[in-house]
C-alpha cells in the first residue's frame, strides 16, 4: 500500500506482478517457482472453486482423489504423454533424510533410495488410467465422470505468479466412456462448462476453439480449448478439454465387456481449469488503481467505511450502520464494515480500490444528519449519494450491474481486437501495431504453423468453433484453405 | 459386493479392510503406500470439509495456499522437528527425465540435480514460518489466523487405508500470537473445535486431553489431543492442536513490534486433522453389515429402492414417489431413486446397508395400494410402515434421531471402557480382557511410560483435561502422583 501501482500502458507486466502483490493475492516463496497463494487471493480461488465445482456435479460428475506419485514407468506406458512431460517433471528418488557422518548436518540417506523413482504428478492421466482398469469391467461401469481438486507441478524455467508456477492448484476432469461419439460430446460439454464459467462468473469473455496439432496437450487426439484477450493484447488459455481417443485405455489395458459380450477399448477424455485463472480475471478486468472483481467472485461485495472524529462520532455510526449489516447478510451479500482507528478513510478508499471490492460506501457526519450513505461503483470508479432507506436495493441493483458491465467492457474490447488479414504483411503490421486476435487462412500446415511463429513469435490459439467456411489462401505459403483460424502472441 | 464381510469379533483388521474397499470408500493404488479415494468416500470427506471449513472460519480463520516442497534446509531449522520428521521423508533430488543413452527408455536425467534437495511437506510449519517472517512486523499484524487444506507424505512402512497412509489429505492451521498466553487459548479452542466437530458431525465421543512429553509433537510445548474408543477396544488419535511456544518464531526469525515499540518474538500454534478421521468414523458406528453413517455426514441420507415387476409398475412408481423427491430435496436432503432395472431390490438392499444409507425406503405394488413406505433405519435396523403423508416428517426424525442415536450407543461404549486400576497387575489384565481406556496413576517419567509401553504395547493417550486431583501412587514406580491418566493400545 501507499506507492502507486506502475500505470498498465507503462509496463503491463510491472503493473500485474506489482498489482499480485500489492492487492495481497499471492507471492513468491522461498521455493524456487512455487508461489504463496495468499488469504485474500485464496479466498477469490475458493469461490472459483465452488462455482466450478456446481457446474462439474450439475453434469453427473463425482470428485475422487488419486495419488500425489505417479512410477516412473506409468508415465512412460503413453508415448506422446511422456514425450509432453519427462522434461518438466519433479523426481522423488529417496525417502529419509540422515545425520552427516561427519556431523555436517542432515543429508539424503542413500540408503533409502527408492527401487523405482516417483514423479510428482504434472496430471494424472497415467496413474488414474492405471486405477480405471480395476473399474471398469462392463459397459455398466460407464460412463465413469470423475473430478479431481489438486495440486500438480511441471518444472517451469521462467515463473509468474499464477500464470505459470511450478506448482499449481487445479482441477483435472477424467472421463470414461463406452463410445467415441458419447466421449467428443463429454469434451465439447466441458469447454462449454468452461466456456460459461468464465463469461458467466468470471465476467471473462472467450473464444471456443480446437488447438492445431502441434499445441494439442501430449496424449489427446483433439484439444478444445477456451481463450481470453488480456489488456495487453495477447492472449491466455484459459482452460482446456481433451478427447483423449483410445491412447490411455490402450496404453493401460482397460477394456469394458459391450452389451453383446465383446471387449473393446474404452473412450477417454481429459479436462482442466488451473489457478491460471485467477491471471486471466486480473489481467481482464483491473486498471490502473488495482483490481476490478465481478461480483461472483469477490471475497467482500461491499465495504462500509465510517468517516469520523473521535469514539463518540464512531459509535453512533456504528449503531446506524448494524440494520444495513444485518439485512446485507441475510441476503447472502458479504459485507465488511472497517472501523479501524489505525487508518484514515483515504487510506482505506485506496486499499479497496486497490482490493477490486465492487461496492463502497461511506457514512460520515453529514450523511447521518441527511439519512443518506455514499456509494462507489469500483468498475466506474462513480460516485453518488443515497438516501438509507434506499441503499440495499442499490447495492443490489450495483451488484447485477457490475458483473454485466465489466463483462461486456471485456467483450467489446476483445470483439474489437480480433483483426481480420489477408496477407502476412497485414498480419505482421497489425501484430505490430496493436496485437490481440488475428484472424488469417492457413494451409494446415505445422510448418507454416511454425515458420510464423519463429518469425512473429504468434502462434495458433485455436481454430475457433464457430468459424465460418470461407475460400482463401493461407497467409504465408498461399495455399488453399477453407477457415480463419486466430493466431495471438499468447501467454 | 455379494460376497458377506468378515464378523467384527473374528477379525476386526480384516472387517475393516474388507469394509473400506466393500463400501467403496478407498482402495490401495500402484504406488505404495498411498491410497485412492473413491468418489463415495470422497463425497464423506467433501462433507467433513465443509463442517470444518465453517468451524475455522467462524472462529476467524482464513485459508491459505503454501508450497508443496520445502528446501532440505527449512527443515533443519527447528532441531526437534527435523528429528521428528527426517527420518519420513519423500526426497526430490532432480527435475527432470530424459531417454537413456542406451535406448532402453526413460532415465532420471543427472544433468539435472537440484542443488539443494526438497522435501515434500510432511507438515508445514517450517515454510510458513518462513512466510510469516515477512507477513509480520507489528502487533497489528497480530493474530494472525490462517488454515490450509492439503496433502502431506510421511513415509510410512506399514500403512492402512485412511489410519496410516504415505500421502494423506488434511487441513493445518497456524496462527502467530502477540501474548503467550494467546497462543496457548487458541490451541485450546482448536481442540475444543475439533471435539465440537467430532461429536456433533461425527457423531463420535472424544476425549479432551494433554499428550505426554514422548507423545508430543516435534517442536511443540505442549500438544493437545482428541483421543476415541474404536470398537476393539484400542485408542485412536483423531486431532491435536498444538502450541509451539517461541520455537519456530526463533528458528525463522520472526519478530514483532510491540505497543511498546520493542521487539520479540512471535507466539506460535498449529492444529490439524486428517483423512485419518475417516477411518474414526468407519470404526466407531460400523457393524457387521457395512458403514453406519451419521446422518450430518452421509453422502445420500435416504434411497428409495422400488420393488417392481415389469415397465409399468415401475412407471407407476416413478409417478408416486416424484413429489416425494421434490419436497425432500427442497428440504435440503439428498435422496436417491435407485431404478436400475439391472438388480433385484435385495441386492440393493444389501449394497445401501454396506454402504452405511441411514434410511431407505421401500415401495412396492401393496404399499401403492395402500399409500405407505416401508421405511427402515439403518443404524438399529428396523423397520416399520408408514403412510405416504407421514412420510416426510419421520424420515425428518430419524434423519434427527440416528445422528443422536448413534453418538448415544458410542458414548455408552466408551464410558463403559474406562476402567480404574489401581495396580500393574490390574492393569495388565484389564488390558489383555477388555481393553478399553485405562485411568491409572503415572508418576510423570518417561521410563515408567516407556516400561509399560514395552511390556503392553499401551501408551499414554492423554492426560484428560477435566482429570481431578487424586492422591495416588504410580502403577509401575509406586511413587506419588496427583492425578490419573488415560492409557490404552492405539492405532
Amino acid at each position: 500500500m501507499g506507492k502507486k501501482l506502475t500505470k498498465r500502458n507503462e509496463d503491463y507486466s510491472k503493473w500485474y506482478n506489482e498489482l499480485v502483490v500489492g492487492a495481497d493475492l499471492a507471492e513468491n516463496s522461498g521455493v524456487r517457482g512455487c508461489m504463496v497463494i495468499k488469504p485474500y487471493g485464496y479466498a477469490i480461488w475458493e469461490k472459483m472453486q465452488a462455482g466450478l465445482d456446481k457446474l462439474f456435479k450439475d453434469t453427473g460428475h463425482e470428485n475422487a482423489y488419486f495419488p500425489l506419485f505417479i512410477p516412473k514407468s506409468y508415465l512412460s506406458k503413453e508415448a506422446a504423454h511422456v514425450e509432453g512431460f519427462a522434461k518438466e517433471c519433479a523426481v522423488v528418488t529417496h525417502y529419509r533424510l540422515k545425520n552427516a557422518e561427519d556431523g555436517s548436518g542432515i543429508v539424503v540417506d542413500p540408503d533409502a533410495k527408492l527401487e523405482e523413482e516417483l514423479i510428482v504428478r504434472p496430471t494424472s492421466e497415467t496413474i488414474i488410467w492405471d486405477t480405471y482398469r480395476k473399474w471398469i469391467q462392463s459397459y455398466r461401469d460407464l460412463p465413469l465422470l470423475i473430478n479431481q481438486w489438486a495440486n500438480v507441478v511441471r518444472w517451469e524455467m521462467r515463473t509468474r505468479l499464477f500464470l505459470r508456477t511450478a506448482e499449481f492448484l487445479w482441477q483435472e476432469g477424467h472421463t470414461a466412456h463406452a463410445t467415441e461419439k458419447e466421449a467428443i460430446e463429454e469434451a465439447e460439454q466441458m469447454m462449454n462448462v468452461y466456456a460459461e464459467f468464465a463469461e458467466e462468473h468470471m465476467a471473462v469473455p472467450v473464444i471456443k476453439g480446437l488447438k492445431t496439432e502441434s499445441e494439442r496437450f501430449a496424449g489427446a487426439i483433439e484439444t478444445y480449448c477456451i481463450e481470453a484477450l488480456m489488456q495487453d493484447g495477447k492472449a491466455l488459455q484459459a482452460g482446456t478439454s481433451h478427447f483423449l481417443g483410445q491412447n490411455f485405455a490402450k496404453a493401460f489395458d482397460v477394456k469394458f465387456a459391450n452389451k453383446e459380450g465383446k471387449q473393446e477399448h474404452v473412450w477417454a477424455t481429459s479436462w482442466g481449469v488451473s489457478t491460471r485463472l485467477m491471471g486471466a480475471l486480473i489481467m481482464t478486468h483491473s486498471d490502473d488503481n488495482g483490481l476490478v472483481l465481478p461480483p461472483k467472485l469477490a471475497p467482500i461485495q461491499v465495504v462500509i467505511v465510517p468517516i469520523y472524529k473521535g469514539e463518540e462520532q464512531l459509535g453512533t455510526i456504528s449503531d446506524s450502520v448494524k440494520p444495513l449489516l444485518k439485512e446485507l447478510r441475510s441476503k447472502g451479500i458479504s459485507v465488511k464494515f472497517d472501523n479501524r482507528d489505525t487508518h484514515k478513510p483515504g487510506f482505506k478508499f485506496n486499499e479497496y480500490e486497490l482490493k477490486g471490492v465492487p461496492v463502497r460506501l461511506a457514512i460520515g457526519q453529514r450523511d447521518l444528519a441527511n439519512g443518506t450513505y455514499e456509494v462507489a461503483r469500483r468498475d466506474t470508479l462513480e460516485k453518488e449519494t443515497v438516501p438509507a432507506n434506499e441503499v440495499v436495493s442499490k447495492i443490489e441493483f450495483l451488484l447485477e450491474d457490475i458483473q454485466k458491465n465489466i463483462f461486456k467492457k471485456a467483450n467489446t474490447y476483445t470483439q474489437d481486437n480480433i483483426t481480420e488479414v489477408n496477407s502476412y504483411e497485414e498480419f505482421k503490421e497489425v501484430l505490430e501495431a496493436k496485437g490481440g486476435f488475428i484472424s488469417a487462412h492457413w494451409d494446415g500446415t505445422i510448418a507454416s504453423e511454425n515458420k510464423i511463429k519463429e518469425e512473429t513469435k504468434a502462434t495458433i490459439r485455436c481454430i475457433p468453433i464457430d468459424a465460418k467456411e470461407e475460400e482463401g489462401s493461407c497467409i504465408i505459403s498461399g495455399e488453399k484453405s477453407s477457415k480463419r483460424v486466430l493466431f495471438a502472441k499468447a501467454y
